[in-house]
């Protein structure tokens, strides 16, 4: 059997130009993994009418309806006087709910509104579902068969409310089976190139959803889910990412929330290096990566953004000689700003990267997407990398700062081998 | 009278933990402006129960619906049969749109796929919408008093065949008065302050919602919005903007697609002068927004990150006695890496930058978030500013690159003014 939800998010804001509802991802997310499919969401404004109607139908689609938003103490707020009107039930002013309300407000030195005691009226017969995070309450009412959850809007107090209120609730005979993402990340392949890597595996596991989406420029991740329990569910994702990993080889850097800049960072910590990035195209964007993550100055000495030629010179010794024989966009440049970013910071390993961004700066033999990466390291390892990329400027820049990373990494990795 | 419009995306990958429907945001901004307002919106999947009951319901609830998705040449694609039972007709393949479609392929050197056949078919008595960025062409339909559109997902296809087929259509007799939107954005400043600033200016024009976002780190942008002809809206926003503009002062830099690295460049590049960023916390993100914008290397020399104190007197020549008696993080190394910067970039302006980030490193003196920002230049001019940001490591990174931003735009503003 499998259990399908609808979702319904109320506010007339979410019908405008510049916000989405993301409330709805936490929530399939989450209801996935306790075995029930959400099968349609909607928007919808906080008219009268429209929320009835929306309330009316989503409740014909799916047994589960969640709620989110329109739980506030304004008069747009009116998402629990529509279920109640719908299921011809009494709102009820709660006193304990009231109570703690004006607590609330005393506690941060304020009178509670007047408005806000809306707050504490609740529906016949609903369970009502503490809010730790702000005043309004979440609701669970059951009705005809239908389940309907009630949530607050803003993304924490949701959550919270769900977690605590509505995840015990629907999994009160045990947690059901249900589907279990995971979430594989490559560095430096094309879409297509992992298709065909990837394919024969999900061939032979058949059964298994697995999608392939180019998330940014130069990196691609690899999505798929298992059914069951969280404990069968784990071991089969295990084999696949187990298979997944063998196909794709050492381009596939990480899983679920790891990052390329953490890799690389767990990497250099443990091989108690120091690194030095010389920058041309990408402006500081590696370095910007590098340091997003925590403690990252614990092998991150610093570098140079060398945007006109002359600063290569004097900042990091690069030759004019070679500027002026092979241009600043070369294997030749690349490979002395690592070394000199190296040496002028005192580090063992340094990479340089220079490249033409666009839109403008493309000849014929450079065109724009033309990228150098090269490292440097103390030890005399030498690595060089060429790319011509597609895409515009941003996506230039964001791809090359993936494959200075990627080279990084795949240094560390073989040093690590010789070891 | 205002007219109403519904949105429906059909596609069972938007009902996932990872995609949301975003042609629905464009959608929403081009009938707006024609004086039509989405009153609700919804992703259904992909079955067929499913997909008749969501149009059939949408048509209950505005005289207009925009479906995209579906139209591709998979089983799984069935909007426009869906469409067409709804209304009991029959579909006809199209003899012409086939050819085209067998055309396409050729000129992509392949032979089209017999499934793409079905693209050719049209429901009876709809208006074909050619689409020139891919191969589903998109439908208008008119039943019963309401209108049916159908569009290709692929954003790129959406927005084509919407310009080119469906705008023309809705706005056959001239194009009627709607809602225009504008956006002003602030640097520098907190959302209550805006707010106070600009409420007596949107309190004196009654009538124009005024939206106020914090939509990045120590960014807030101002949207508001004026009903009428393109040109009659126009003047009403040019008058509220003149307001807000007097209201807010120079902490406003820009509108609509302005960025604040764009201004800067764009003061920068008519100033003649050089630019050096000498960077602590923020790790390269001030000089990437800077070289984010094309053509920035006209006035952007280049910049150094120093993360480690000793590449801070080495590359920057920061005394190692200010360090030593000040901290990294203070007003003095501040100045003196905008100053060194300067001087070993041969720039005519510097800028130093440097703080706690997080999530350690803070103490009772200076805590997390605690950043000092300076300026120097060649004529003597020095700026310097100390703040405590809130937020965790990503937040008073991003907001320390702003406000250096707006540190070099507010000298540039000044000194432009002097002379």
């Amino acid at each position: 059997m499998t259990r399908t939800a609808s979702i319904l998010a109320v506010g007339s804001e979410l019908l405008g130009t510049t916000r989405v509802d993301t409330n709805s991802l936490f929530l399939t997310g989450e209801l996935e993994a306790i075995g029930i499919r959400v099968v349609r969401k909607a928007c919808v404004v906080d008219g009268w009418d429209d929320l009835l109607a929306e309330l009316s139908f989503a409740l014909t689609r799916a047994p589960l309806l969640c709620v989110t938003g329109g739980l506030g103490p304004t008069e747009d707020d009116r998402t629990k006087e529509a279920v109640a009107a719908l299921l011809g039930r009494k709102l009820i002013r709660d006193e304990e709910i009231l109570q703690r309300l004006r607590e609330r407000f005393q506690r941060r030195g304020r009178e509670m509104p007047e408005v806000n005691a809306k707050q504490a009226d609740v529906i016949e017969g609903a369970v009502v579902l503490p809010n730790r995070r702000g005043t309004a309450p979440g609701y669970l009412v059951e009705a005809e068969g239908k389940t309907i959850v009630l949530l607050p809007g803003p993304p924490a107090e949701m959550k919270g409310v769900f977690a605590e209120g509505v995840l015990p609730h629907l999994t009160r005979g045990g947690a059901p089976p249900g589907l279990h993402r995971r979430v594989l990340k490559v560095v430096g392949l094309g879409e297509s190139m992992v298709e065909e890597l990837v394919r024969p595996v999900y061939e032979a596991h058949r059964g298994h959803d697995v999608t392939i989406l180019a998330v940014a420029p130069g990196e691609v991740q690899l999505h798929f889910a298992a059914r069951g329990t969280p404990g069968e569910a784990g071991g089969e994702l295990d084999v696949l990412e187990a298979d997944f990993r063998s196909a794709v080889g050492p381009a596939l850097f990480g899983r679920d929330d790891e990052t390329l800049e953490g890799v690389v960072g767990t990497l250099l910590a443990g091989s108690g290096l120091t690194l030095a990035l010389a920058e041309s195209c990408t402006g500081g964007m590696v370095a910007s990566r590098i340091t997003d993550v925590a403690g990252s100055s614990a092998y991150f000495v610093g570098g140079a953004v060398t945007y006109a030629n002359v600063v290569k010179s004097e900042i990091l010794g690069v030759s004019p000689a070679t500027l002026e024989a092979h241009g600043a966009v070369s294997e030749e440049v690349a490979r002395e700003m690592a070394e000199g970013v190296r040496l002028r910071f005192g580090t063992t390993v340094g990479v340089g990267v220079t490249g033409i961004a666009g839109p403008g700066g493309g000849t014929e033999d450079k065109p724009v997407g033309t990228v150098h990466v090269a490292l440097a390291a103390a030890d005399g390892s030498r690595r060089h990398e060429r790319l011509v990329l597609p895409g515009d400027r941003a996506m230039v820049r964001r791809w090359t700062t993936s494959a200075a990373l990627a080279m990084i990494r795949g240094w560390l990795l073989e040093r690590g081998e010789l070891d």
